[in-house]
């Protein structure tokens, strides 16, 4: 029998060890930063922000808010996309994207929904969550972003966006994960997908009977990266008004070729709210004294130039400016950054801004 | 005095607390996957190389080894790219990549130098670890990546890989943070960075003394993320041989223009490496049987489309090759797949596989 003395040293031992054990445990926690109040442009390498206020003519968002909507499970074969670990294994994507991101930046708000957006009580909750989930309580969110890989939960967000009317941005990777695109969606405007529907969902095909047994989607963390990276962009582009929103942005990945155009809505489209928001759009743009129409129509594409980010190049204004026009006094070997060329109606690939209807863009691309 | 009772509820106390405590910390560490000696096909969610191996006939490489050179440590104003995470502030840089990406595939091979390559002694141990830091014993590498932020690292591994004739790419985000360049050199063939240095370089400023104080570089990890994903999407292709490798391809976020070219070394380049390595590429070139040489010109830009994807489309092949050629009886409002546009000539901005000097290009782009 033991001691009382071999007790407490075996307590101390304990103790001890639990101090450690319990240390280890806590140590990311112990890296966690605090909630801040005022976001800050002090430039020093612990402020969070310091590289997020280097930008802050662009317009910085003043309040984040995350509504996530997914019915998935983190796999191990996700983890080939870098965002997911392996000890996520089995969450759910939502609780487990929160998690991490929230663990990044704790002054971001999360609302997560982890269910399948394309049942009929569901469809209802997201719909309700769109128009009242904003930052302003019971004001619409600002933007929905379709990050989906299936054409059925693409068709439930396009109705939900239609019937209320609901700007959004849809995205996507081909099944062989060699391309991708982005499109920009404005109910009633811009075409939406069931306007220019691909030939699977034309065809009304159940495309769970095209699905190979055993055939497992191919994926390209890289084309993923890319168009996530694309579509990223455009928000933040759309969002704080700086450069040209695009309206469609294609990403090859074989050739590196990233066509661009933009599709009117189709007055012939299967549904009825997109028609109707047609209508409404119509009848605004009647309203509009002429002359602002011009005006307008700029807005839409956001050529606004006046973004004025504050530039921290390591040339000098003026050896910008040489750089960026024409270069006939540079010494032998230097190069220029590249510009956009002229807009002289020879663009080739690349249908920038057209006034063109869906059906001539079509006829268009027949001949291709 | 307690007793020895009381002791012993205390002791069992502690080990049940320990055992809950070492649990809890352990449990990343169960989710770990083991070792796999075989990379698997199987279509199942919890095989980590499913998506992957859906790829195959694009060739998977079969060993991988991650060679890292860096100085810097992680700070929180890095966040905002998302792969590094708060707990991980304080650590180098190499050190929390290789943690991070070791946990999620054990897989892979890693070496570490956290070290700045500038100095002299580094330098050499640098050009040392390229020309024999292969898989195969003793082997060069197979290629190079260059994803620093200042134009003096970017010209140490620059000199090296023209010293090596070593197979490099280049990479980078402007200090605006709304362009960024990817870009393949190889030795003595395409132009080197001495061959078409920035500005900074070619005038022999001190890019210390043009940073201002107090100021930090903007950085928009939209930026970041697709100018890396294109990098590694252009490694991939390079590596595994599927696609078109670009040479240069430059994109400006402002108007999500992508530019591409391909740049000749230049006879003049400072470099003394470069230029020995295009007289070897000269020679080598003269010796090459006149008929090979069309060939050998294809396999350089990799042009070779035998990559053959298993494709697993949501639509059958028949409807996929309606949707590629033209499309006369497709129903109304049925888009199609963006193609590549016949190369004739009338390419507008972007300029492929050019056989133009880097003066015949120069005096083209001053024209722009």
């Amino acid at each position: 029998m033991a001691t009382v003395e071999e007790l407490k040293l075996r307590i101390r031992e304990l103790e001890n060890e639990l101090i450690k054990s319990k240390q280890k445990q806590s140590d990311a926690e112990h890296h966690l930063r605090p909630k801040i109040d005022k976001m800050s442009a002090e430039v020093v390498d612990s402020n969070p922000y310091s590289r997020l206020m280097a930008l802050k003519r662009m317009g910085i968002v003043q309040d984040y808010e995350l509504l996530l909507f997914d019915y998935d499970k983190v796999e191990l074969a996700n983890m080939n996309r870098l965002f997911f670990q392996p000890h996520q294994a089995g969450l759910s994507k939502v609780e487990a994207a929160e998690h991490t991101l929230r663990n990044i930046n704790p002054d971001v708000a999360f609302e997560t929904h982890n269910y399948n957006i394309t049942t009929m009580d569901n469809f209802t909750h997201f719909m309700n969550r769109i128009s009242h989930g904003g930052l302003e309580e019971g004001k619409p969110v600002d933007l929905v972003l379709s990050c989906v890989d299936n054409f059925e939960a693409r068709m439930a967000i396009n109705t939900a966006c239609n019937e209320l009317g609901q700007i959004w941005m849809e995205s996507g990777v081909s099944e062989n994960a060699v391309s991708g695109h982005i499109q920009l969606i404005i109910p009633g405007e811009t075409a939406c997908f069931a306007c220019a529907p691909p030939l699977v969902v034309a065809a009304n095909i159940d495309e769970k009977t095209l699905k190979r047994d055993g055939v497992c989607a191919a994926s390209l963390p890289t084309t993923m990266g890319v168009v996530a990276g694309l579509l990223v962009q455009n928000v933040l582009k759309y969002l704080l008004g700086f450069g040209t929103v695009s309206y469609y942005l294609g990403y090859n990945a074989m050739q590196d070729f990233f066509p661009s155009m933009a599709m009117k809505a189709n007055p012939q489209c299967d549904d009825r709210h997109c028609r109707r928001q047609q209508d409404e759009y119509k009848k605004k743009e009647v309203e509009r004294p002429k002359q602002e129409v011009v005006q307008e129509e700029e807005e839409v594409v956001h050529e606004d130039n006046e973004w004025g980010i504050e530039l921290v190049s390591e040339v000098s204004e003026a050896e910008l400016q040489d750089a960026s026009g024409p270069v006939p006094d540079l010494p032998e070997g230097i190069t220029v950054a590249y510009t956009i060329p002229e807009k002289d109606g020879a663009s080739g690939e690349t249908v920038e801004e057209t006034d063109q209807s869906l059906e001539e863009l079509m006829a268009q691309m027949r001949k291709m």
